[in-house]
């Protein structure tokens, strides 16, 4: 690639960007748009524009996000989505504070050096060494020039390690004041109970539980929640055709009347066929056969439900107490002297719960944990080899004996040409499409109780997967696995590999950079897609309104796959930036326009599925500092590669940010784990309604309201209820 | 080492046993020993011999220690000394079962073959081969015979594993019995409190930590103690002073008063010097000194506590609570969002806090423990080098030029010759003798708050010690530090090393564990050295009651030396099991007659210092399963040696013993690091008195008379502690 193919992607993807702006400009200002556009204001029963004057300006988007403050993002998109904020201005942070000296330093001092011509440790992909020149690869090899690189990578440190200790002190202090908050939360009065040891003859589930927590806690127990199996043919099943049919009933009820303005029914009775996805069977009247239907499941469930809370209790319990220091501290505390029975966990929110989750035991869990991790680390380093056998094995002639119909398509010689070309990119495409999903999955599958924490888990090995194969993959060339076979034959090599290809990269990854944030960003900010999905979904599908608001109804923010993402970034931006510092501009735009952008869909967009209270932050600042180690790592090995003979002063740098690592752990962690006491102990502004926290508990299959107090209770919680007031 | 030799030697060891077993049988029968004997049954109260009847009987104590119960031990010695003898039953066990199967099959296989004199792997030490012919280096390599040792590898391995498993079982259980006694325990109503932040101006420390407890806990808390600075010219340094002339004035009273029986003064009045060590100065009347003295103390110590209980107040306290399970549950919650402040740990027995080692900051103790860490490594991989270093410094010469008076004792040829010979031996065995007391002043460096905490980790790094080099030193021959030279040359090298140099020493360690059990413990039941230590002080020293209990009290078992000396002797015999299964009857005697010894003397003769509520357990678990495994991979080395090319399968041993620990310490090793709510909620007997419980931790410099509640009150601790009563 050439300085001008080079400019040529930039400017593409520049103008991309810009005719995707126009188009949110254009596209917003409609208010047939508005649910797409600020779904978030308008779940939360604001007016979709703030202020109509301002609609007029294209740009008044871009003032409303500078002029938000950090509380109004907590207001409209919870603590979550304001530490995801202090990430994003953190490396923002980083980056400028790098580039204002490294700029201005280390480009003159490279331009005006020439070794690149008479060093032949610089290695330069192809033609292009236009940019090269701005980049240490142009230095004479043991140049005194290079001490200005040198102090360069302290500089890049310690603003790091600086601003990460800054922001951590920073999320620290929003949980904190989150959870202090004086507003009851259910979550914060309930605990998870699993590993209920195995019940005795002469009493029920709820029995145990309930006197086994009130011996230890007399005065503060207030009842329990026995988790029920409601999976397999149970509740769960019958509630879901219930809610089909409610649906059903509904949209054939709106076919019927018509335009929901008028009130007299027009049209047609609409029909349906009772067989296999409505395409055979016998044709019925939709809205007697789904009020029939109705009520017959209801029935149903209301059996299955007494039969499901009698007889399908399992070893797990929620737990609820009458304040939040009692339910902080049993949290907390080890309950039984064999530590694998009655273990004790922080209640996340109720619709965080993966309940099937919950009755897996303790050393069940520990097992698929580690099953888990190998099978991850499996993909990471061997990702390669089911792509290929599975993409030898759907050649063009298997997938025709497979699939018949698309033979005439193969007689095309064009498309045979490209299909066979392309067969193994597919298949490579759809695996990482996939990936997160697959991940995610494979998280639940470790018997983590809370979706948050999967979501954190699977990101986790995301972000492993993404540095190691794509960073390091692409840098080294080939896949891990090969460079490793290479590395094991001369395991010195493993850093002087990595530094000495490094610096031929750059363009490659400069370009990656300018891609990612200018089409990315584009399509988030312009929302194309889900608007053309919208519309779809609404002229040809949508016929009620809860239709409606499902098509529209706008998600949130996806963790699990956009911190991931960014973190390449940083690794990337981190690692170059002394060696071809060039790529610190990009990197500060992809974050000020990520930032930027992200604040105006977390104002007005994006809806958060839950609320971990900055949970997530430890993670993103221990994965930081694994880029910035590397970053310090992959230096020490490029000076090496020049040749400069101090190169041995940089090995504090990584020692320095483990000790950082390992304080930060020390010191913020455990309050990331556990809600602290002293902050549950703030006082709350009103008398909390236990009994409503209670019923915020139980899962939808098995709360309507035919089903009453007395399933849940029985004589000790009654007593433990009344007395709890006194 | 031939036969005959081997045989003198243990006969001689086992005259020297029965000779000083007979001593015991005579001088403890005179009822002037009784303290020497039954120090223990004396402080409880009780008669020193159980049944005058039986005290004809030399072996009347075998049968008093075998008939004793586990309850017995624990009430008249504490759990620990119950948990310690669980650890001899259990070792014990895994041998008998061992032996049981092992001798009667693997002597024969070994004796009927006669691989050892075709078989040029096998190493026999000298002449020595007559018991050679009964271990495993006795077998034709590659021979089916060796499938025998084989399965008795399986076997051992099995063996312990099980035993293991039970032993934990029931030493957890025994502390959840103790734990959950209704007996009040001072600590378990308190804990330490350490990392207070800085003093808000307008606060005093004891404002800010009542204040700050009181909010989380605003039923239960009871009131605080601040730990202050007693030690540098403070009142300890006082109050040892007055109790130094307290003691000369009751030692002087005596002298003057003779006789106790006499109520009438004779004899001449004491007099003693006043300047250093009572050898210069002028000449005084030591009773008249004494008083003056003391009343002068007296007062300097109450204005020095009341300065130091207002001024020298440090950045921990205790705090007690109203009630066992609040405390427990706050000894392991998070109190602040800033996890390095407001640190909350259990209370231990008040005679086991560690005073000045409370106010050390989060940060400065992780910083010590690795800075100790550091520096045990150092000694235990390097400890030859300062020896050699000192005793090349302390050649005789050099030492004459020191110490001038040794001058004509070096002019005597023979002693000369003996003593330049033997220097660096004897600096050998100084550093030998002072290690212990070394390690325990390193691990007290660490930071750590409790006596017995110290112990523990004093006696882990003792046994890192011993096995490293004793059991791996002797066996490769030469120190630790040559062998890693050697083993970095060729790394793979590591296990086959220890295999091939393993059957060569059977002998030695033979000899070593004979000698030990029967020197060792012979030793122990008579208590020669403290009965000759005793009558020495009786008649030369001691002038009055205080001084002769001081000179008898026995002092506890020791752990800290105790067990890394038998976890050296459980390696030594595990490690030989198979391939000289005769070591075997050896370790069983050892721990056989430890028990038996060791029961007497927890009986009758040791009180404990401190206890743990069997706390060392874990640690001694994760010991033996570390020889079990050295064990396992020895073999695995040894059988690759023997070219058994089934080797392979005992791979999953150790793979088996480590994650056998890796179980134990998810299910039980977090009961042992905290208390579990479920065991203090149980009732106790009677109402706590808590201003009791507050006094027993107040350190007894501070604790006159004199000194009444109001210093250590306040306002709100009067507040709290009127109503905790309600």
């Amino acid at each position: 690639m050439d300085l001008s193919s080079f400019l040529t992607s930039l400017a593409t993807s520049f103008v991309i960007f810009v005719v995707l702006m126009l188009l949110f400009t254009c596209l917003s200002a409609r208010v047939g748009n508005n649910v797409v556009y600020y779904p978030n204001r308008i779940l939360k029963g604001l007016d979709p524009v703030e202020s109509r004057s301002r609609i007029r300006n294209p740009f008044s988007w871009i003032l409303e996000a500078l002029s938000s403050t950090e509380k109004d993002v907590i207001a409209m998109s919870g603590v979550d989505t304001a530490v995801y904020f202090v990430f994003l201005s953190t490396v923002l942070g980083i980056l400028v504070l790098s580039g204002i000296i490294l700029l201005p330093v280390l480009l003159p001092v490279a331009i005006t050096d020439n070794g690149a011509k008479s060093n032949s440790n610089t290695v330069s992909n192809g033609t292009f060494n236009e940019l090269d020149k701005f980049s240490m690869g142009n230095i004479t090899g043991k140049s005194p020039r290079l001490w200005a690189f040198f102090v360069a990578t302290y500089w890049v440190s310690f603003v790091s390690l600086y601003l990460l200790w800054k922001s951590y002190n920073h999320v620290s202090w929003l949980r904190s004041e989150a959870l202090r908050s004086p507003e009851v939360k259910p979550e914060q009065f309930a605990v998870i109970v699993r590993d209920i040891p195995h019940l005795p003859e002469d009493q029920t589930r709820k029995e145990q539980v309930d006197s086994y927590f009130k011996t230890i806690y007399p005065e503060t127990f207030y009842r329990s929640l026995i988790v029920t199996d409601n999976k397999r043919y149970g509740v769960n099943k019958i509630w879901e055709e219930l809610e089909g049919y409610k649906k059903k009933l509904a949209r054939a009820e709106a076919v019927y009347g018509g335009s929901k303005t008028t009130s007299k029914p027009e049209g047609t009775r609409p029909t349906n066929k009772t067989g296999f996805l409505g395409l055979v069977g016998e044709k019925v009247d939709s809205i007697n056969y789904c009020n029939e239907k109705i009520n017959e499941l209801v029935a149903k469930l209301e059996s299955e439900q007494n039969i499901t809370l009698k007889e399908k209790q399992q070893g797990a319990a929620l737990v609820f107490f009458t304040d939040r220091v009692t339910a902080a501290s049993a949290a907390q505390s080890l309950h039984a002297q064999m530590v694998d029975t009655w273990t004790v966990f922080d209640a996340p929110e109720p619709r965080q719960i993966i309940w099937s989750n919950l009755n897996i035991k303790f050393f069940e869990r520990e097992l698929r944990q580690y099953v888990v991790y190998i099978i991850v680390a499996l993909t990471i380093f061997f990702y390669m080899i089911p792509i290929t056998f599975i993409s030898a094995f759907t050649t063009l002639k298997n997938l025709m004996k497979l699939l018949p119909f698309i033979k005439p398509l193969a007689r095309i010689t064009v498309l045979k040409t490209v299909l066979e070309a392309y067969l193994p990119q597919i298949a490579l495409l759809v695996f990482l499409a996939l990936l997160p999903k697959l991940l995610f999955c494979l998280s639940k599958l470790e018997g983590i109780p809370t979706e948050s924490q999967a979501i954190r888990a699977a990101s986790g090995k995301y972000f492993y997967f993404t540095v190691l194969n794509v960073f390091i993959g692409v840098t080294v060339g080939g896949t891990l696995f090969s460079t490793f076979k290479t590395i094991q034959k001369n395991p010195n090599q493993i850093v002087s590999l990595l530094a000495q290809k490094l610096p031929g990269n750059a363009t490659f990854f400069l370009t990656f950079v300018a891609l990612k944030f200018f089409v990315g960003y584009g399509l988030e900010l312009s929302r194309i897609v889900p608007l053309i999905i919208y519309h779809l979904k609404r002229k040809f599908l949508c016929k009620t309104e809860a239709e409606l608001k499902e098509a529209w109804f706008p998600g949130d923010l996806g963790y699990g796959t956009r911190v991931p993402g960014d973190m390449l970034i940083v690794t990337i931006v981190l690692c170059y930036s002394v060696i071809a510092p060039l790529i610190i501009p990009f990197g500060v735009l992809y974050f000020g326009l990520g930032w930027l952008i992200l604040r105006n869909q977390a104002l007005k967009v994006y809806v958060p599925s839950y609320e971990s209270y900055g949970r997530m932050w430890p993670h993103i600042n221990n994965r930081v500092l694994a880029s910035l180690v590397l970053f310090q790592v992959t230096m020490a090995g490029y000076f090496g590669v020049q040749k400069f003979v101090y190169t041995p002063l940089l090995i504090p740098l990584p020692i320095l940010s483990l000790i950082f690592g390992f304080v930060c752990a020390k010191k913020f962690y455990p309050a990331f784990q556990h809600p602290t006491l002293e902050v549950a102990a703030h006082s709350l502004k009103e008398q909390p309604n236990l009994e409503q926290i209670f019923r915020s508990f139980i899962p939808p299959s098995l709360s309507s309201d035919k089903v009453d107090d007395d399933h849940f209770d029985d004589a000790l919680s009654q007593v433990s209820r009344s007395t709890s007031f006194v």
